[in-house]
C-alpha cells in the first residue's frame, strides 16, 4: 500500500470502542439496584448519545466557552434521565454513570491491531473525548498511544479544523504525514480537507444492528474490515 | 509511606534522562565529521544547556509567544555553535544536532521504576520539553507514560504554575493528589507551592561529577536515591 505516513490519529467512539453495548451494560449496573429492571438499556444508550452533537455544537459554535467532554456527557445525561423516569438519581451515582464513558470495551481486533501498528507509527487518539477518558480507555483496554492529542489539546471539538492540524502539530508532522482513521466518514472528510490521509474502518453495527457504516461514504486511502485488516494494509 | 497520590508527574532532563552525556555524545557524533576532533563534547552541552533557562525566560515573561522547547534549542544551538569554532556548519547538520534533545538516554533506574510505579499511579512527563521530544524519548527508553502533559500543553514553561495546574486538571485531580518527581529543589518547590506533593530524586553527577543534587535543598515528602527506590518508598 503506498500510503506513506509517520502517524496515525484515531477517532475513539465506534472506531476503536463499543459505546453502545458499554454504555448500556453500565447504565444497567447503575439503575437496576434502583428498580429500573425493564428499562431500555441500548435505547438509553442511543438517547445519552443522541445530546452528543448538539452539546458539542455549542463549543464549535462560541456560544460557550470549550470544556470537557465529561463536562458536556453529564449535562446530556441529566436531560436524558427523565425521559426514562429516572429524574430522582442522586449525585453519586450520576457522577458514577457520567464515567461510565471512561469505561468502555474496546473493539475486539483493536489490542492486537494498535499492537501492529505501534512498531511503524506514532499513535494518538484523536477524539472529542477528554484526556482522563483516555487514559482510563488506555488502561482499560491495553490502548497503547504515543500520546493523547485530539478535543481537550486542541480546546475544540472535532470537525473544527484545529484539532486535526493541532495534533499534526504536535508531532512535527504536515498534515499530509497523518492518517486519520475512522469508522465515520464526516470524520475523514474533514481531516482529508485538511490535507491528511485517511483510513475509514468498518463497524457495520455500531449504533445497532446495521446501523453503523459498513462503507466509507465518500473517497478514502484506505477501506478496512477492521484495525487488524488496517495494520495488514499498511503491511505492518 | 503515608503519601496517597494518584498521579506522579516527572520532570524528564536531569531527573530521568542524563542530558550532559547524551548530548556530548550525539555533539561528537554530529561535529567530528566535519574535523572537530578534540572539542571539548562535556563542554559544548554545558554551554548548550546553559542558554536553557535564559531562552525560556522569553517565553515566561511574556516577552515571546509561547513556542516549542525544540525552537528554543536550536536558537540556542545557533548561538553555542560560533563558541566552539563551527558557525560554518550547515543547515540539515544544525536540524540533525538539534534533535539530539530527542535522542537522550534514560538513567538506568527509570525505565523498571517507571514499570512498577505505573502499576498503581497515572504517569506523565511533566517537562519542559515538547510532545514529539517526549514520545521520541518515550519509544527510545520504553518509558510508558498514560498522556504527554507539560509546556506544550500548558502553553508556558515551568516555574509557571499553569504548567502544574494544567497537568493535574487533565487527569481531573486536585493538586493535593498529584506528586510532582524531580531531581531539582526549584522545580518541587514550585510544585509544592501549589499544593501537590513532591519526590526528589537524587542525582549527584547530572552537570558533572558532583555537579547535581545528592539531597533536596528543602523539605520534600519523599527523597530518593532512584526511580527504583522511590517505587520502593511508595510500596509498589
Amino acid at each position: 500500500m503506498a500510503v506513506a505516513v509517520k502517524a496515525l490519529f484515531f477517532d475513539v467512539f465506534g472506531t476503536l470502542v463499543d459505546w453502545r453495548g458499554s454504555i448500556a451494560r453500565e447504565a444497567k449496573a447503575v439503575l437496576e439496584p434502583h428498580g429500573f429492571v425493564s428499562l431500555d438499556w441500548l435505547g438509553f444508550a442511543d438517547a445519552w448519545r443522541g445530546e452528543y452533537q448538539g452539546a458539542m455544537e455549542e463549543v464549535r459554535s462560541g456560544r460557550i466557552g470549550f470544556c470537557k467532554l465529561d463536562v458536556l456527557h453529564r449535562r446530556n445525561l441529566d436531560r436524558v434521565l427523565p425521559r426514562f423516569g429516572a429524574d430522582k438519581l442522586g449525585e453519586a451515582d450520576r457522577v458514577n454513570l457520567n464515567l461510565a464513558w471512561h469505561r468502555l470495551d474496546a473493539w475486539p481486533d483493536v489490542p492486537p491491531g494498535l499492537k501492529r501498528l505501534k512498531a511503524r507509527y506514532r499513535l494518538a487518539p484523536l477524539s472529542n473525548g477528554n484526556i482522563s477518558l483516555q487514559v482510563d480507555l488506555a488502561r482499560r483496554n491495553g490502548l497503547p498511544w504515543d500520546a493523547i492529542l485530539g478535543a481537550e489539546f486542541a480546546g475544540d471539538y472535532k470537525p473544527k479544523p484545529r484539532v486535526y492540524l493541532a495534533a499534526a502539530a504536535a508531532f512535527d508532522l504536515a498534515p499530509s504525514d497523518c492518517m486519520m482513521v475512522a469508522a465515520h466518514t464526516s470524520d475523514l472528510k474533514a481531516a482529508a480537507a485538511l490535507g491528511l490521509r485517511t483510513a475509514h474502518i468498518a463497524r457495520p453495527d455500531e449504533r445497532g444492528p446495521g446501523k453503523g457504516e459498513a462503507a466509507p461514504g465518500a473517497p478514502v486511502d484506505i477501506a478496512a474490515g477492521s484495525l487488524e485488516d488496517l495494520a495488514a494494509k499498511l503491511g505492518t
